[in-house]
């Protein structure tokens, strides 16, 4: 099916979003009135510049509050509808969307409404022009696609349809399923929006909310799966209005919304009967490695030596080194890092077909990383998410050691480690970049939001995402820094894992950092706990966290560089992070910040 | 009264928002929980701290889901609260803020609320501590300031009254004339919050969006008055959850709160019988002028010749030049800009009573502007505003010359204009900023916000609030750049008045901003004007508005630095500012910037 986007779901000019949607590999566009009106080329230059980029017209939009009114601003309508059709003629684009009427209807009376229509449409078909009749969610009148196709269907015009948009749709939380009973060729067009589930009123929710598909909370694979079983073939377009990607680069934006529209194709795919599915997510089994990387990774090596990790060794034709505990692999790349101090760099993932994953990066068109590979060595598959960082695609290795790890040399063998796996990680998103990083890892890895909280830091609200695989074995947790923060004044964690963290701290002089006594008073009067364990939990400088039936023991370490590590105890089936010390920890990162800025 | 904030509605850590409260002058401080826990401080240390800088320690906050709970849930919420009784007793707090139940509540029966209410008071009385008790405006059973009030009365213990939070009663549309049937001595708290009208769920309004008094929708001065008439005395305290306030500066949002509840009192005053009002707001009666600071003023000096301006002399003692056009006066600076090009720097406004708005300045501890006054020139009286544009206070000069235009010598004496004054200003504000604006401008001048629009620029959406004083003489737009746009990305602009711009545009050789021909084909179609008219719109490349009765004609100058200049013409009462030809400015400047990059 051709794909397309409303030119308002991007930033900067016509020229720039045309030019954007055609290197993202869009089939089409819509044009939005004003992208037009605040542009300084003509319809002729608009029209030349779409042919020779290969973008079709799909559709011009949108003519706002033309029925149910009295006859002399039906009149001022059909003036003012009749300049646009000229127009179009122009711009060589065939359809135009006509939204319910909203503001000017004097009248619900369905026979006005269905004669005004008549009159448009005929009007319109002078100018070989298609009006795709859609009902907004806050059309005064019409407010229901149901309505908008009774409508349609008693004015009877051939150039006459409906536009089925999912966000006035599933917002309304109307049952798509009719769709299903409206003739294909009645289906005019179909505008694509997700968004995330809020309670406040639509219009506000619509105007400044929308996300692309996959990274909200409406089922459009099920809404899509209707529009296909009616029988649409026309071009599936994106209108998304989002504050955001207003302000985000056009060609980044333009791909990300690409992105979003192959993944909801093969998601519906696997929806129909038969399923035409094409490839599908492959979701991470394990981490097989996290990598740091600094000009100079020593200050991370020292807390890793501190947690008890072995030195394994160093690459045999990189600056590249390897630390292990159990499981858990930490790189320490120096490589093209000058003048950086310790960032999370990558992380590998165990896949159990990595080449089928390799299929769904090359559909999904994730940016690959180049690596250079010697003789012998392995080629690892790495691709780069929204955040910058890379995701490499191992195949899975057990309880074994992954074979690369031959390539590493002049370390020491493996020992018995209290640390077992990398338990979770935490990547730092920029506030503009979320959404584009959920449909990410969701599209590309089959990861899942789990949960989403908001943790108060002396800074600003840090809103954290989780993201997993069905089985949990793989769990990102993505922080978003507030608005207007200093890019690093977040820092990102590796948190590790043990079954027994309090002989491990016990048994490891390990820099912790420092965790207030009022911490630990305000810990014993939530959970009652016994003074002994506290006093425990307090010499050890260790913080806890208790929901169902599980409990959580963890520590975090210094931070180096923008990089600190955790290390975490879950019991009894503990499936969080220990949010609401999350604001124990940034008052505490907060106060090192500060003491280094002035020691 | 006792002027006092909860912690939580400022930045940083605890230590920190102590002495920013302190030095901003707060008589006192709610403690929030939250922010004690994460402090490094003990009980102790942050008690003799508060000692030191003279802040009381008004109320601990909060204590929540207690009643209406099954018998082994009570008995856990005892045994935590009394650990607080204790913790409190370390810090010398004696009243602790209890919220109405919203999660654990198995029973709405008021008699086992009651019973389980009066257990707690009995127990905090062992601890000589105070409860107020406050319905939440999402409270699961109690969530009327009303019922909190019936059961405080039922339960009869002489350490258990009430806590009245302004947002969980004006946000539920509660009526607050019952506050006055409350005897005084039952009412142990009263926390105020403005909040900005919003259609969304009132737990999220609650905890991100709230405002300082005055910068919202919300009654507060009625509100106030019906808790003076019931006869409270206790502190007034600020209890405003909002995220941007989390992230800026403690001192500047500190002084800022402060100054919401100086204006607060005076406008509750006014409302009493007999009123005891202090000083009121000055509402300027015109622009005085306008000044452009830079180090070359020369770019800027080339637009007003263009646009008609008479060179009026430099300034005996500093490098500054005059400007005017009618009433008009720009004031071109160069002092202390070495490096800077043109920013909109000050306004001078036309005051029927200087005296008493210097007053009024010094009452809201604005901040005053020095500037260095020979014998025998005028004094010019100023305060900065929160965008850190200055503001004159001037005495009104009618017609006439004011004195101080005596002191600038060499120019060129006054001729008849088509340009008669200034008719509005627009100033960028940083996003972070616009709630403190709003309520220096409203505290200061007694400017009311008279509408609010968002423009879709090419980097994303503009907000513009429009505040004008009751007469609309002097308009100040406030535009809210989006968030993360580059500092200086938007300009401002001074907007002159003419009462016949086609003629004026005609004599006029006036460099102006390029329209789009797109815009004259979209205007023709929206209000179908006569063709010979938006041809002469064209060639002269005025721009045009309607509402209501009235049309609106205007044309914009391009950018030098940071300023640019408009030219419109009101016609027929027409009082808006040509928002609908916003988007075509931005677009029309952006590529401006980008040709002049590219150039």
């Amino acid at each position: 099916m051709r794909l397309s986007t409303a030119t308002v779901s991007l930033s900067g000019d016509l020229v720039g979003k045309l030019h954007a949607c055609a290197r993202a590999g869009f089939d089409g566009v819509e044009l939005f009135e004003p992208d037009l009106v605040v542009a300084e080329e003509s319809p002729e230059e608009i029209r030349a510049l779409a042919e020779r980029l290969g973008l079709r017209l799909e559709l011009y939009q949108p003519l706002r509050d033309i029925e149910g009114v009295d006859p002399g601003t039906l009149a001022d309508n059909l003036r003012r509808a009749e300049a646009k059709f000229a127009l179009m003629r122009r711009l060589g684009i065939g359809t135009v969307l006509v939204c319910s009427n909203v503001a000017t209807a004097t009248t619900g009376d369905p026979i006005v409404a269905r004669d005004q229509l008549r009159e448009l449409a005929r009007l319109a078909g002078k100018y070989d022009v298609r009006i795709a009749y859609e009902a907004l969610a806050w059309g005064r009148h019409i407010d229901d696609y149901r309505q908008a196709w009774r409508l349609v269907q008693a004015v009877d015009e051939e150039n006459l349809g409906v536009c089925l948009d999912s966000f006035h749709i599933l917002s309304r939380g109307h049952d798509p399923a009719a769709i299903q009973d409206i003739p294909a060729d009645r289906i005019f067009f179909v505008q694509l929006a997700d968004a995330p589930a809020l309670t406040m009123d639509v219009l506000s929710w619509s105007r400044h909310h929308r996300l692309f598909p996959g990274e909200g909370s409406f089922d459009l694979p099920q809404f899509l799966a209707h529009v296909l079983r009616a029988g649409y073939t026309g071009p599936l377009s994106l209108e998304v209005f989002n504050d955001v990607f207003r302000q985000t680069d056009t060609d980044r934006t333009a791909q990300h919304a690409l992105r979003s529209l192959i993944d909801l194709q093969e998601r519906t795919a696997r929806l129909l009967d038969p399923p035409t599915a094409g490839t599908a997510p492959v979701a991470p089994e394990a981490f097989t490695f996290a990598e740091i990387r600094a000009e100079n990774t020593e200050p991370a090596e020292n807390l890793l030596q501190q947690l008890g990790f072995r030195y394994r060794g160093q690459h045999r034709s990189r600056p590249v080194r390897l630390w292990a505990a159990g499981q858990a692999r930490i790189i320490l790349n120096e490589q093209d890092a000058r003048g950086q101090t310790a960032t999370l760099a990558a992380l590998g993932l165990d896949l159990p077909d990595v080449g089928a994953a390799r299929a769904r990066a090359g559909l999904l068109r994730a940016p690959l990383v180049f690596r250079r590979v010697h003789e012998g060595e392995d080629v690892l598959h790495g691709v780069r998410a929204p955040d910058g960082s890379e995701v490499f695609l191992c195949p899975p290795s057990g309880s074994e050691d992954p074979p690369w790890i031959g390539e590493f040399t002049h370390g020491s063998p493996p020992t018995a480690s209290t640390i077992t796996a990398i338990d979770h990680v935490n990547l730092v998103q920029p506030w503009e970049d979320i959404a584009e990083a959920t449909l990410f890892h969701r599209s590309l890895l089959g990861l899942e939001v789990d949960s989403s909280a908001q943790v108060a830091g002396p800074s600003g609200l840090v809103t954290s995402q989780v993201m997993t695989d069905p089985g949990h074995a793989v769990r990102l947790v993505l922080n978003v820094a507030p608005f207007g923060a200093r890019p690093g004044s977040l820092a990102q964690h590796i948190a590790l894992r043990t079954d027994d963290i309090i002989s491990y701290v016990g048994q490891n002089a390990i820099d912790t950092l420092p965790v207030p006594g009022n911490y630990y008073e305000d810990l014993a009067a939530r959970f009652g706990l016994r003074p002994g364990f506290v006093d425990e939990l307090r010499s050890l400088g260790l913080m806890y966290d208790r929901s169902g039936g599980g409990e959580f023991l963890h520590f975090y370490t210094p931070t180096v560089g923008s990089v600190f590590f955790e290390v975490v105890q879950r019991i009894g089936g503990y499936d969080g992070y220990g949010a609401p010390n999350a604001p124990v920890r940034l008052a505490a990162q907060n106060r090192s910040l500060l003491e280094g800025r002035h020691g």
